[in-house]
């Protein structure tokens, strides 16, 4: 990439990061991977994006060894790697950040706690249990509330019902 | 903005956030921002990006109030809101992911807690005091090793000594 494209001259490891995440759509790739999405086209019919873009994404992914991809079926298909799982922190911390000081027009995604059936707070804490449970243990929902404009593909119906992080989706 | 290119079809707070912070640079002038940088010129000389770039960047924050755009001397500065500083956390954590899972050919950024001066760990805790201190109470340097191609504008030299975050540099 050319200089005032890249972030190569920035000596700094955040800019190394959105080299590799912070293009368009990859969070939001990585959200539904968390999901439980695991197939492009799932994910090509939840994210309003290319074929072209998506693809790009996931291949600067699995090259970064964000995701792995692997043989399903007579397909393919893409999980979170532990450097990939590791970004959980970042998207739910973000989420939360939006949550808190910007507006919506849907009711925000709530998590709770597996094990006992909390929801967490704003920081991931599960108030119970005093600690920040792990994204595999946690059960995502969305709170009460009407949704201005609701998407009806495939993914967006499941999670319309509790579903445990990480596990494929119905 | 077009479907295919925004992200108001998503339902979520996520892709609300990334529509004020995920754009290309974005989160990297935030970092100088915490630095203590408060001027465009400075911003501009720190950063490879155009003035274009940068002026719809800053316009885009301090309409969603992440900075405040106040008048300082004969021109203006930018200072972080309540809602800039609460993104602090994502920005330490994607700079300790790039850290832990990406290579770089830098040394890293070490952040100690001002009022005891021990290291903070990757989780942004004190290990001494046994909390996470606020970001105005830490002070950045570089660790010590090898820049394979080092800056030399004014902001980058300043960061060569530690320095007290979200002060001005001198």
């Amino acid at each position: 990439m050319g200089l005032g494209t890249g972030y190569e001259q920035q000596e700094c490891f955040l800019a190394r990061s959105l080299e590799v995440v912070g293009e368009r759509w990859t969070l939001l790739i990585l959200r539904d991977c968390f999901y439980g999405v695991r197939h492009f086209g799932d994910l090509l019919a939840h994210l309003d994006i290319s074929r072209g873009v998506l693809t790009d994404r996931l291949d600067t992914l699995v090259t970064a060894s964000v995701l792995e991809r692997r043989p399903a079926g007579r397909g393919v298909e893409y999980l979170l790697t532990d450097a990939g799982r590791a970004l959980w922190p970042i998207i739910h911390g973000l989420s939360k950040w939006g949550e808190t000081y910007l507006a919506g027009d849907h009711p925000p995604r709530v998590f709770s706690h597996a094990q006992c059936g909390s929801d967490t707070d704003a920081a991931g804490r599960c108030p119970t249990c005093g600690l920040i449970p792990d994204v595999a243990d946690l059960v995502v929902r969305p709170a009460d509330g009407h949704h201005a404009a609701r998407r009806d593909d495939p993914v967006a119906q499941s999670l319309r019902n509790p579903h445990r992080m990480l596990t494929p989706l119905p």
